[in-house]
């Protein structure tokens, strides 16, 4: 009740002027634990490809496998380490309101710009239960609330995110319900990021969006960088589509988990229930990435070679 | 790796011949901490009402909200004082494996006669994964596996849940997605209890069901033992509906919690991101909680007549 | 504050009554993880060899070391398994009065009988302060309050431990400051167990303790039974002298540690900060095992002729 | 194993010059959470009056109280706004190693200077185990070593202490074992700050010390850096020393807690164990804040006259 910090994130304008947003993937040691070393490598290529922003710990970065003393250890070597350079945005939602409220007083304590708060998956609640887990969220810093009913099972449908919208501390909506519902929120004033990179580029010019909260940008970070800055480019959208498709050929985060291996920009290292694409996928993989331009990709420029047997698979960690 | 417990739950065709199991609502204290003295009372009238199994910390037992400890404990007591009248399955599945893990073996390691295992909901994985996931957690003790699209997002279709049958400590599937599903895995000797109060008269009588795993048999088991042991019985199953129905107008544990404050077998205490039913509902209820008959209810014969002050709502712990 | 539990241990009087409390060594397996085969095996023989009360987690069971829901764990698998016929004391103790009486709450709603309380060690506390805490603990079930200088560096002085006597649930002391302070306890009507086993046989038959909270009764239950019950017996006293002056040549648990792997039932794995005695060390161990005889010594009557590079020493786990 | 950083803290030589450190009290709101507006206060008021470096949540912080989660967010919240302004050292020691290595990986990912190392106190261990036990931490970054043998129960004695300075990241000793032990250690090379207080003049001056971890500087940091650095100065020594006496009067950090609450530089709330000093020992402690100069002190120059029922003391927070 009486919680109160002299750390309270970036102002929420700021914070809607930021275009490329990535969903940083968490690489790992051989044990499991952060690798933090392959970590700052990909945020320092992140930045240095004009990456606004980070989400740190969101289902790409498998948030929902970290310890929330993990999780926060990484939202505050972020903040320690590139705040200034990029905003840094803890993912501390949950579908407890407790410790939702406990990660997000913790993240903007210790230095997060932001943080995205996702309505409670799995044990839902009622649209009066919403709008009480959201208030006490967002009462505490700037927020980005999420929607993305495929993994939620339930849509913050328009009538509450305009409720929501009203709190003064809301930044705007990554929303995963497509163009036509971001549309419907830009004609009303309310900042939008869609969280679909293939529908990103559309997003941007047609339906009003800032820009996007990617994937695909832990990859290409330049490219995905000149598609939201440099104008409409449908061209360089198409040329994107198969990598990106390929991406979430299967569940998010797995696909980006193997490209990452398969470019060495981390350590063959999957948390269950994570692992890699099948031999077969990872070879289409390849022939995306060399078709997008190797030198584009994060990474050295190679691609390992990587067969079943060099994937590390935890049960624990 | 090497974990081995010398309690390792009941065995499976015991597990198999329990037709009425209730997902125990978890009952609080004005602090927010479990009211065990509540919690026995309903175990108690549960035991004498007829229900042969217990899932504690399900979700409609808010085990989403519970540190690991509080779940762990809470399993523990259960086993204590009542493992021998009633089966104890504690709800150990996560969306991380590790943690999935680590509570399963500690719920064997306290008595628990079986688990509950959802597939990772939020942070989905694919088929691989899957299969990953549940052998780690099926390989320490019997397992119940938990089949809600509507609220993982992802169903766990006919082809994985065959696969995962195979394994040796597979006693059956809770189904949620419906009698036609059950009835397909029924004909192919797979155990199912349903998760819809609304269809498990049919799903038992029609669709080869062994029984349900039931909400609404904390307000009611004696006939909904009736119900599942007695016969075929259409009367009862359609003088039940109008409280099933009532009980899921919002999101379950919404409506059990606020019917268990209004019978006064729990304090009118709520964890966020729950809220009450409201007043006018509220009322709805009382009339279909006097239409089954208050004799059959849980509780003390009466309802409370409670305004919207008299219920706590915590946002902490 | 509110908190209530229909499970609140053993009656004070009952546990007064307990001469032969051991506090039991928890095995590790080659992870680091409790061993429960092997810890039940410990506790069977034990309870075999006449011991009535079991400590667990204590400083011999190394709870320091513990994470919480991992000592609770072995506290309610104790009283799931062994309830009944062995009185289980959790050493659910803190320096932290918020840590003590979480797990203290725990403990009792698992079905522990009893509570062993230190005071606040390490980070001490004033005479005020020191009331605080044990209030705060006592309130919620029987307990022993363990006064042990030697790791604690702050005396529990007769004058505020006969103010802690006062509480309806004060069991009695374990004191480890010698005979002449328990003679003084004794003489004004308060219970004891020495904390020293060199001690335990004079304590006694001359100091008026009711018995022993013994490290040495993990290796030879059935003479320590002897010595309690059975009368006086000098000679059985000063036999045993030479294995319990080994037993704590270096800081307990090591010693005790290492005599379980050298007797094969605990793996010969350790967690850090402990370490095995060294080789020569091992080798007088191995002698006074011998003169006690074999056969009465907790095992298969063999011991291991165990080299450093045998032990598994764990910075993780 | 395979932890690595990018960030692991200063030099050791850097940090081998600074003299004056402070063990910061830790503020709480009512709640009893950490009050972070309050601390940020007590932190630029001591980089204003001089001091170098903080140890994050020791013994006067009451790290003792603290889950890891709390106590990385506060190291981790230092370092963001005041890193580079001050060494900030955090208390990540424990008696259980996984915990200490734990911690210490945690506080260099977040930024921390050092950590503060403490040996095994309760659960003792033998000379082999702490060298172990060091070892492991200190493998993690600049490390100073703490021995308090009036908290620990066990002296870390000089043989050990020479053993241990040789490790590449032992910065120095925080020794409380008076000005002859030291003396013993800066003959031999080995860097040294006391521990006490009352007798950190004369360890500066005649023993060798390169200054002091003092709970002191907490209320007059001014003066204490003038002693330290401006030479001999037995006067002001002699004009604090009653104020010094006074603060040790009950075991710290009750002395610090209470005249803290009384200058209006922290809520008069306290966590258990520790609770206020009496009336009368408080009118006393007005006298020597008085004594000193209310100028001289933190807060508004003003002491508050709290009576007995103003201070809140928690047993859950």
């Amino acid at each position: 009740g009486d919680w109160a910090c002299p750390l309270n994130g970036c102002s929420v304008s700021d914070l809607r002027a930021k275009r490329l947003i990535t969903a940083i993937k968490t690489p790992y040691l051989a044990s499991g634990k952060v690798d933090l070393f392959a970590y700052d490598a990909l945020v320092e290529q992140q930045i240095a490809g004009g990456v606004e922003g980070l989400i740190v710990g969101g289902t790409t970065g498998e948030g929902q496998l970290m310890s929330w003393d993990e999780h926060i250890m990484l939202i505050a070597h972020t903040a320690q380490r590139y705040g200034g350079k990029v905003k840094v945005i803890g993912n501390t939602g949950s579908n407890s309101t407790r410790e939702a409220v406990h990660a997000t007083q913790q993240g903007f304590a210790v230095g997060m710009d932001a943080s995205l708060q996702i309505n409670p998956y799995y044990g839902k609640t009622s649209r009066a239960g919403l709008l009480e887990h959201f208030e006490a969220v967002m009462d505490l810093g700037p927020a980005i609330v999420y929607n993305v009913p495929a993994r939620t099972s339930q849509d913050i449908v328009p009538d509450i995110m305009f409720e929501l919208a009203k709190h003064a501390n809301f930044a705007g909506v990554k929303e995963c319900e497509g163009n036509a519902r971001i549309k419907q929120y830009t004609d009303n004033g309310v900042t939008c990021w869609t969280g679909n990179d293939d529908e990103c580029h559309d997003a941007r010019y047609d339906a009003g969006a800032v820009g996007v909260i990617s994937v695909t940008s832990n990859l290409v970070p330049e490219l995905m960088r000149e598609m939201l800055f440099d104008g409409p480019n449908p061209e360089l959208r198409d040329r994107l589509l198969p990598l990106m498709n390929w991406l979430f050929a299967e569940p998010n985060p797995t696909g980006i988990n193997t490209a990452c291996a398969m470019l060495g920009v981390a350590q063959p290292v999957f948390r269950l229930p994570y692992v890699p694409y099948a031999a077969a996928l990872r070879a289409q993989g390849a022939e995306h990435l060399r078709a997008v331009g190797l030198d584009a990709v994060a990474g050295d420029g190679a691609i390992r070679d990587l067969s079943d047997a060099d994937f590390t698979i935890l049960r624990d960690w």
